[in-house]
């Protein structure tokens, strides 16, 4: 298993001028290890991928690498468009150490499920890491068949999925095939969904890649551990407290700003109200949460325990 | 509570000349009866109620009323385009001695949340019996928002929710939210989906609405017992039993019949193998389960250990 | 040609207490035929059919039919979930004297494209009138394909197309398809959007079906009339007049209202203003026009020279 | 006005190896210039920018800079998900020569339409060209709105658009809007759909940006010409031609490849087949267009009179 466990999707630091804090991203990275996360996943959706530059995406990875220090596994995200374009951000995660790739199938370019399945295999074979598939289609705008993530980890081109559909009845019967297929021992199913940890882990995921995992880690790892073991209920009560704090990516409303601005947003005030990193900006063109907004999430931390 | 546990969504039996088979039907109440059903639900999207006229609604609605005889609470759907339509049925369905209705959102024509809001006000105060707002997205288009449920169910309006939207991170914040406002004792959340029943009980739901539940209601009976008593481990053994055997829904394929068609198909075809309806038709102008597709269906039961 | 030329859907009266107001509909078929109007279609999404009980449905289509009195074509919508209930609305809709018949795909239930063309066949046996298929996906929510229509065509099930879905492209392709088989003389193309009347008619459609035609019949007729006469500049003149008047259906905004509410409320608001009709109710659940929108669908009037 | 008339969105010619035909290019260049095209552009969708690395891209635009050689405008896309990306891309393509860029909202990330318009504004400020909003929201899963547009046309912010929406009514309600503030004679609007080139530019478009004028410049050129002297029948009758040699986009099917793979392979397997460019592959992981499409596609340039 390339994988398992609390895979915390680091959120990425940047100053007030838009730069990479690496300072605070190395702080994040203490935060999330200290409380006991199994492996980092750099470069994320919650980590800002979309937002930034190659170059500061590199910068990113690297100060994440150098701050895990090969405590833990390092996945990065090698998001972009297609093939070709996701093939450079692999090998240039490849050459600044990262131990696993995860990429998305191709977007803005419509593909048959054949391309989508041509393309995990280039992209396995360009970069020699272990790949992962990121199913996110509120990003992507398809969705992973079950079928073509099968075929992938039958033939040894995928070592894991990464779930943010939130369609757990499809995670289910993925988790039921590949265990009929005996290949449940080498392939990570992680899911990406805040909110049903508890029960992913109840269907047989090996991990959780929760993007309210930046600010309580130790929440989620305290989830795993009652799932592992086979405290349910207890598990579940964990997952009720997090649910509750969850309230911070809406902080912020829709009305005058995205649902990804005030996700990122809330995450990124939590952390800052933590005194975990410097500042929290997010990358342009995402709106800044408002005053007010940033007291809720305060609120919501003081709720939680946290603060 | 209105209603709790093992809800089946009752198929709606046909002739081959396309009637409602009355008699096939209160056969199939006794299957679900005998297998501890601690409610029906007559008319929903199982029930082929949208493929149905006003006349075989009043047949199939009647023909269970009877059949069920008090032993359990029948819920009716009332599914249509809008407000007033929606009323005839439901007075029809009170009529006809239904203990609850099942109403979607307006469909057809775009609403506004607060258009929503008063749909099922309008409703509630029409038919004199209590109210589940019915939510699936993939037929009605919209999503019931978490603010506009809650506002219902704390002025009475809804009784409980059917939730067949597959976002069991949505439903996990409703429940939170009704614990919070002290309404999780009167207001049934059941959900819809039936490959994440041990999921969404954990989560605290108060029972569930499975298709597949007419097949093997035993089976999702001794899924609610495990929950209820906090085997969780045996429940998960049966939800992944029972995800196995919803393949059935996909044996007809999409290359040749809609998925609504394999579906229906799919449970018809199963209850006509396992000797409980007569004939497996399903409603014009769907399309009729090929012969490898029933051949496939018979293998599931067997696998599944039902036939 | 079972119908060309200008076709307005006709708006559906309604009293304060929500009733069919047939004097005021007798008021608005004279308000169209004296604009010189080539038929009427009854019951159509501007009709608030989906918003109507069969009574009210019933109440609507015979008032209409003894206004117009044998003056012009008489179409029918006969919009509902799937094939049985749709066929029940036809055989009313030619008992009461429609002319013709509007049907859309079905909706609620997925279907296949074969199980469509299947809806079309039976909805033609049954009901003995010609029947147009209605694509309208921002209601059905799927598309109507050009092989299952072209498929339609040819075997006679289909006299022609009402086309909502806002897709010239796509007309395009179909009208040229139809020529290339011999078909365009008898199966009769109506484009349902307000704002490309001109441009349907410059690739060859028949006839338009304007939901602002209600409002300004005498405008769509002159563009027609320009289009047929060659006068292509005076054609999209009328057209920009018209689309600028189109801002009517906005007047509501969607913060406090759907879409719907506020684009029908906008032409009934117009209506009343011009004294076709009484009272500028919409069936609920749909919200009242607030006053400021009222005026300001006045001053569109103004402007485009109608009050 | 930056730009008007026909706009050919340049196919980009690959080896078989999958790199960029330089040779090829230039030639394509000259087949569009010899027609008459008034400006090409370079990197747009047709140019399957989403598929090449920037490396291809920078290959690309310095190619076709070299071959146009200041004869007509050249307008370079500028496509990557986020404002700082799009940036990078933007400063690459001032220093390659390009006249002006072409720009899509943000995707992958969801945005607020304020955070769409502070990212043109960052994009036109930082690049230093003038800019032209890109509408597709096939690709991008989001749509311009015309309010957006209009603050943007108003501020200086935007030099036009390209529109491949498919939506024609909202293209007319935008260009009435223009005319309304006095902004139409310096903002161009460009329509990207290939089959209502003629609709547009009665509408009062400036231009045309079809991928099918790869193919055919000279039909696209004849139309806008016919259009610009007010021959309104021929423009049509020139339309239609094209849009029945526009089947050569869907020779491929979709059963075993993508709606992309079956246009862009259709393209360049007609260019193939007119001796303009050596090689017809696509990028990966894009399917090759089988032997049987590129036949079909060989027939139906014969039928146009190209071949």
């Amino acid at each position: 298993m390339v994988v398992s466990g609390v895979v915390p999707p680091l959120c990425t630091p940047l100053t007030a001028d838009g730069e990479v804090d690496t300072r605070s991203l190395g702080s994040l990275v203490e935060h999330v290890l200290a409380a006991g996360a199994h492996a980092v996943f750099v470069l994320g959706t919650s980590g800002e991928s979309a937002l930034l530059t190659d170059a500061q995406r590199a910068a990113a990875l690297a100060a994440a690498v150098e701050a895990v220090a090969g405590r833990v596994p390092v996945l990065a995200g090698v998001i972009d468009m297609t093939t070709a374009r996701v093939l450079d951000h692999a090998r240039a995660a490849a050459a600044l150490g990262a131990d696993a790739l995860v990429a998305t199938a191709p977007f803005y370019t419509g593909t048959h499920p054949a391309e989508v399945a041509d393309h995990f295999r280039r992209v396995r074979a360009g970069a020699g890491l272990p790949l992962l598939a990121y199913d996110i289609p509120s990003a992507v705008h398809s969705k992973l068949s079950a079928p073509t993530l099968l075929e992938l980890a039958e033939d040894g081109t995928l070592a894991g999925l990464k779930d943010s559909s939130g369609d757990l009845g499809a995670l289910r019967r993925l988790l039921v095939a590949l265990r009929e297929r005996g290949r449940a021992h080498d392939f990570a199913v992680l899911t990406g969904s805040e909110l049903t940890v508890d029960a992913a882990l109840l269907a047989g995921a090996d991990g959780v890649v929760p993007g309210l995992g930046n600010v309580d880690p130790a929440g989620y790892v305290r989830l795993y551990e009652h799932a592992r073991a086979g405290r349910w209920a207890e598990a579940a009560a964990e997952q009720d407290r997090l649910a509750a704090l969850f309230a911070l990516v809406d902080a912020g409303g829709t009305a005058e700003m995205s649902g990804s601005a005030a996700a990122l947003g809330g995450f990124k005030a939590a952390l800052r109200a933590l005194g975990v990193i410097e500042c929290a900006a997010t990358a342009a063109p995402l709106r800044v949460l408002p005053d007010h907004a940033v007291a809720r999430v305060r609120r919501l931390l003081a709720e939680a325990g946290l603060l």
